[in-house]
């Protein structure tokens, strides 16, 4: 019998895997708490109905559908087997989540009656999708999502931009955050009098980094961008100074732009508040900035960490009209999304994951057999009364494989209770560490923290 | 536009359920912890080859199929659309896991030689079933699965049913675990000489609190078991007094049948160590309680909670071969499953759950303005720093409606700091609750800790 697996772009987790991401879970869900954000959780499968045209013509195919349950080919026509795209509709009426953000939007409309809105909601779930899987991209993962909807201040941007701050700094990775604002790519497109290619002008410029100045040109051109237009881009794309040198020019540049005057001011206003927020990692004014999801209106955020060449461990922005898909207008948010994956990657690479065993049981008593096993299920059971994580040995086998099994799981203590200890009320410990061995009165071992020491 | 909603059987978790549910959880969690159980998970998908044949036909059935991406109809010729499930296997290669022990069977199988045993394992995720949605039955749910794989001691079974014991009491509710082995129910079938029918035995048996003694017979007899074997058998239905004097009686019922005897002993061993490990909620010996499975060879438990009408809530027991169906032979385990959705249900139907407000936010800064903002927003951040949840109201809007949201947050402070108080350095802080209202210096209100008093 073949070994079996499981499909392509997924992963199992082992117990040391499991503990390091929960510390990457734990550390984003606490700094989401101290800021006074409450979570929610939607379900793994929404209506197909909810996610399709969300995410472009590429994300609909990227979808996972689910088969409809019972004899979902009833009814089915040989003709429409030619047609893939309706027949699946025919036959699923399900998909599952390809993000947390339409959910999210969904869960909004359908509940606004009963949300107190400013709404500050975290969401930490997994998501789907059935991209070609490679390096760091998987068909399952998780994200990390905390978003503001229902105020337009921009206050809400500082304190994500806190919460940005904070989860790193807890997670000690130097970060660059990186800032734009879709109005000011709005009032280039104007300037540049290519307002309708809006759209071909921020793939574009998302480009630069990746096939520079040149390369981004030819695309702007081969899209019908004419050679003049792409002339008023030039000295944007090559702006440098401090965010409030770039600023100051920018404003000379775009002042016939009403859009790109407002997006300024917006920058300007956040650059500010985030000094008085006590924000102290890198703040980076980056207008090749532009992410791919056509729904941001106002700020974009994309964060890397210094050091080390992984892609962005976190991004969002600010979305003026996410619920209106469903329904639901004039209701702005913001938010971000922590990629949990390259998180993990990051802190691997930078070696800082704290040094946690990946067991934390602190000792074992071995099983010497019948007589001895129910003073050894006493003695147990009393320290984990203490809050002490102790394990008993389950079976009679040779002291060897007992110890083996406490060496390979890091337990550093080995209790031994014979018929010796029974008489004299003792156990002997031994330190795998360091091979002393002492007698304790069950007392001590809970009373004076004896294992701490000793491990 | 019709409100968007989800998918019939699922549901959305508002923030006040989340914490609700998260208390289970971590309860659950941290009792697993402190037993040396060591967290893996698995992926939301398997590979069919993977899931099908291991539930029965119903459970085939129940599976989420899961629509092969790209072209999933290429290639599928007219006639094969007479053919619902070979059809379904031609264009899904995937499905969601329908529970957590096969996918673990997979997991060990697959991790073999990385793994040492006795492998400890726990682990918390949702599984899907296409059931029809009820009352109390989802097609998405949460277990929480705990086993010991690789090792057949007795003292695996008490650890589990310290596991439990412990569990409930941490969550104040009181339970009956019902204990029964199927080795004892072997023997029973055994003793009527219907051994092949131990299954149809088993199922009806595991209906007699339901449907009562004479159905019980009728289902039998329909079955082709004579009426000789049923008379056999009713003594056993009937079997009263301590599970001591069940064991007794039992004893000599089936003291023709070896494997009958051999689970009596594992049961009076159970017993025996039970004492000895601290377990003080009732456990009673259930010889009705077969459970549906038919993987389990030894012990069995099933757990109900005391004083409300709610179905089994943990459930579980021994499968010597479960590893098998992946090619791996003998390796005994034992296991058992929280279902915290109807844990949920008992604690909300006996008023259990802690008093937590829904919100951990101390104190939230109303907004009154630009000029104000930037001192709040320093102070807001000093007491975040200080471990203090602490909010900014985002939006410069009408007190009243700031007041609003404190109140259906549950905040019970609200600090405003105007121009008077800039110039005097401090913060007037209004408690919700009395409506006094005091000036601290923000030094106050974190060495203090006067926002618990306030509170």
């Amino acid at each position: 019998m073949a070994k079996p697996s499981i499909p392509k772009g997924t992963r199992d987790f082992s117990p040391v895997e499991m503990i390091r991401r929960d510390y990457i879970f734990d550390t984003i869900r606490n700094v989401f708490k101290q800021y006074g954000y409450a979570p929610i959780e939607t379900p793994a499968m929404e209506n197909l109905s909810t996610l399709l045209g969300k995410y472009g013509e590429e994300g609909d195919r990227l979808l996972f559908k689910i088969l409809n349950s019972g004899d979902a080919f009833a009814g089915i026509q040989a003709e429409q087997l030619n047609n893939n795209n309706a027949l699946t509709l025919q036959v699923c009426e399900k998909g599952l989540r390809y993000d947390l953000t339409v959910p999210f939007a969904r869960y909004v409309v359908q509940y606004q009656n009963e949300i107190t809105f400013p709404f500050k909601r975290y969401q930490i779930q997994p998501v789907w999708r059935a991209d070609r899987p490679q390096k760091g991209r998987y068909r399952e993962f998780y994200q990390c999502d905390v978003d503001v909807i229902g105020s337009s201040s921009l206050l809400n941007e500082v304190e994500l931009l806190q919460i940005i701050d904070t989860v790193f700094k807890k997670l000690s990775i130097a970060v660059t955050i990186k800032i734009n604002n879709r109005k000011v790519l709005c009032g280039i497109a104007e300037i540049m009098g290519a307002s309708d290619k809006l759209t071909d002008i921020t793939i574009a410029i998302d480009k630069i980094d990746k096939i520079g100045l040149d390369a981004v040109k030819k695309e702007l051109s081969e899209k019908g961008i004419t050679e003049k237009a792409i002339e008023h881009l030039q000295p944007i794309l090559l702006l440098n100074g401090t965010n409030e040198e770039k600023l100051l020019k920018l404003q000379d540049i775009l002042q016939s732009s009403a859009t790109g005057i407002l997006g300024i001011k917006e920058l300007h206003t956040l650059f500010n508040y985030t000094k008085a927020a006590g924000i102290t990692q890198t703040i980076d004014l980056d207008l090749s900035l532009a992410r791919g999801l056509n729904y941001y209106t106002g700020a974009i955020f994309e964060v890397k960490a210094n050091y080390v060449a992984i892609g962005s461990i976190c991004g969002g922005g600010r979305y003026d009209d996410l619920t209106g898909i469903f329904g639901l207008r004039n209701v702005s948010g913001v938010g971000v999304s922590f990629g949990a994956d390259r998180i993990y990657d990051v802190l691997l690479a930078l070696n800082k994951f704290p040094e946690k065993t990946t067991e934390n049981t602190k000792i074992i008593f071995a099983n010497l057999g019948k007589k001895e096993i129910i003073t050894c299920l006493q003695y147990v059971q009393q320290l984990r009364e203490a809050g002490i994580v102790a394990e008993l040995y389950p079976d009679t086998v040779k002291l060897r494989k007992q110890f083996e099994y406490a060496d390979k799981h890091n337990i550093s203590c080995m209790a031994i209770v014979g018929e010796e200890e029974i008489k004299q009320q003792t156990i002997s410990v031994k330190n795998l560490k360091s091979g002393e061995q002492q007698a304790y009165k069950i007392e001590e071992l809970i009373e004076l923290k004896c294992l701490d020491k000793l491990a």
